[in-house]
């Protein structure tokens, strides 16, 4: 069965409906797609890359390359310019965004697949935005992890967008735990390996070398591992950062878990980040999104780059797969 | 003119004997070497590997693949066995690296390589040795920066082994200032980079977002660098480390600082290790080591990959000749 994803374009002044439009226009997709957004942008999108579109009801499946159904969440007045978000918009972009995750949560669509959004401009237009990740957080009342992939590398994060300086507080016993439960539940669930392997780098550089640079490994990230390990969950390390992404090692990860931010996310995007996606792990539904920002400076030229997407959905319809064919508890 | 090369092969249970071998097989080396270290741990090596080896004066030639001319300073005893390094060596590896340091400072050699030294057991020989890079520090008196390189990315290291939870407070003024001065100084003066074009991390994610995530862009980096800027030093950041190692971004960088340890190695080596080196910027002389450890499973085995200790030589044989270009000050 193939599954249904709802797609959220995201800041209508960025290249958010065009990729979409671009997506509309694939072939043999293995999934059907409904939009939830504004039709004028979308329709003004596939004006300025001189492609076919055609808006149909959100229930109806598209029939040919540009077919789009579409739930309509109407920008209040005209699309803004290309390049230039409107916080009079913000209300509605983050509506898309929530009806989406509602319409998943009820079941109606199987995985959510968001384009980039505008954080200043959704701040300005009086939303106390963070990012989707932690909206979807608090809609669904689940605890997530943020997790980036690319072929061969899949990077979890315990915490995501802290001061440097208060990573090492914020790594307490609770939150690893948690981020490796979530991980692991979500490898078995979403991706179908049954018994993931999952690398733990080390808070410190050289994992600490046995208390030398640290002792974090020894007293939050060991005990809580073991604990682990002791039911069933197959954790290696915790593990020096800088070898654990060697190739021939990465080989045997089916997910690496970062401690932080910069320790995991430089080293997958320098690798590029044309195939690059950005997973929320432990909603009750897949959320796929890309991994690159709103590109306002190139949104309408038709030159931006729709791998990300592609990549995106075409990821959320294989977790959404694996759900779908998962027994009912 | 050829640079004379002083070689240390660093341990002696480890690869570091047969690399040097190895290395003396090259035909047409762009270099002249002279090892300093135990003979019999060379003549083994050779004998391990099924190579020719002819051990010369110090100041002898090679004159055909083989030949090494050897500066000796034997070890009390045969060498270790394969793999099992013996704390009563530590005293001899110690000398042989101060050796050829001090004849590299007397300006007898234009450039030091180093093999992989093995730290447990030198500790346990009752040497407090922390590292090669800071003991050339202390011997040369000079302040050095531990850069790691490999084709097509250079990273530099503001703060190297310290645990994590001390980074931010190490990150001073003092300490940026004079790990850019050095990183510039060497870009011109050893790799011949007339303008270098540095980036330079931010110590938060996403470069702390204007001071959302992390104020010590805007309070400590930025007066640094501005400063430097007036100078007339070609700096780029602080940048996010997301994205800064963007393939495409890379192209403009002719060298990139890390705050710390795991925000730039891991980079570096998840592209692999086989032609990385680790340079120590800053001293009288430039000095090039291998960026893989003892490896003392497979000592004597013949298959080490001798691809780092070749670079290493390569390089280092490059930053001599820009030095040795130079005009005197």
């Amino acid at each position: 069965m193939r599954p249904r994803l709802a797609l959220v374009p995201g800041e209508p002044a960025g290249v958010g409906p065009e990729l979409c439009v671009r997506l509309a226009q694939r072939p043999a997709n293995r999934f059907d797609l409904t939009a939830f957004g504004d039709a004028a942008t979308l329709r003004r999108a596939a004006q300025a890359l001189n492609l076919p579109l055609r808006l149909l009801p959100a229930e109806a499946l598209a029939q040919k390359p540009g077919d789009l159904p579409l739930h309509e969440i109407a920008l209040p007045g005209a699309p803004p310019a290309f390049g230039q978000p409107d916080p009079a918009h913000a209300r509605a972009i983050i509506d898309s965004l929530e009806l989406a995750a509602h319409a998943c949560i009820d079941g109606a669509y199987q995985g959510l697949v968001t384009g980039p959004t505008h954080k200043a401009s959704l701040n300005a237009g009086g939303i106390p935005y963070i990012g989707t990740t932690e909206l979807l957080a608090d809609i669904s009342r689940h605890e997530v992890v943020m997790m980036l992939a690319r072929p061969g590398l899949r990077v979890a994060l315990v915490t995501t967008h802290l001061p440097l300086r208060e990573v090492a507080d914020a790594l307490t016993p609770a939150a690893l735990k948690r981020t490796l439960r979530i991980t692991h539940q979500s490898m078995r669930d979403d991706f179908g390996i049954t018994v993931p392997r999952i690398a733990v780098l080390g808070l410190n550089p050289h994992a600490g070398e046995d208390g030398h640079m640290g002792r974090e490994e020894i007293e939050v990230m060991r005990p809580v591992m073991e604990a682990l390990r002791a039911e069933g969950m197959n954790l290696i390390g915790p593990l020096p950062a800088d070898t654990a992404f060697l190739p021939d090692k990465l080989l045997g990860f089916d997910a690496v878990v970062a401690m932080y931010h910069d320790q995991g996310l430089p080293v997958l995007k320098s690798h590029g980040i044309d195939q690059a996606v950005n997973i929320t792990l432990g909603l009750p539904f897949p959320r796929v999104a890309v991994d690159h920002g709103t590109a306002l400076d190139i949104a309408g030229q038709g030159i931006a780059d729709a791998s990300s997407l592609f990549a995106a959905a075409d990821l959320c319809a294989e977790l959404a797969h694996h759900r779908m064919n998962k027994e009912p508890a």
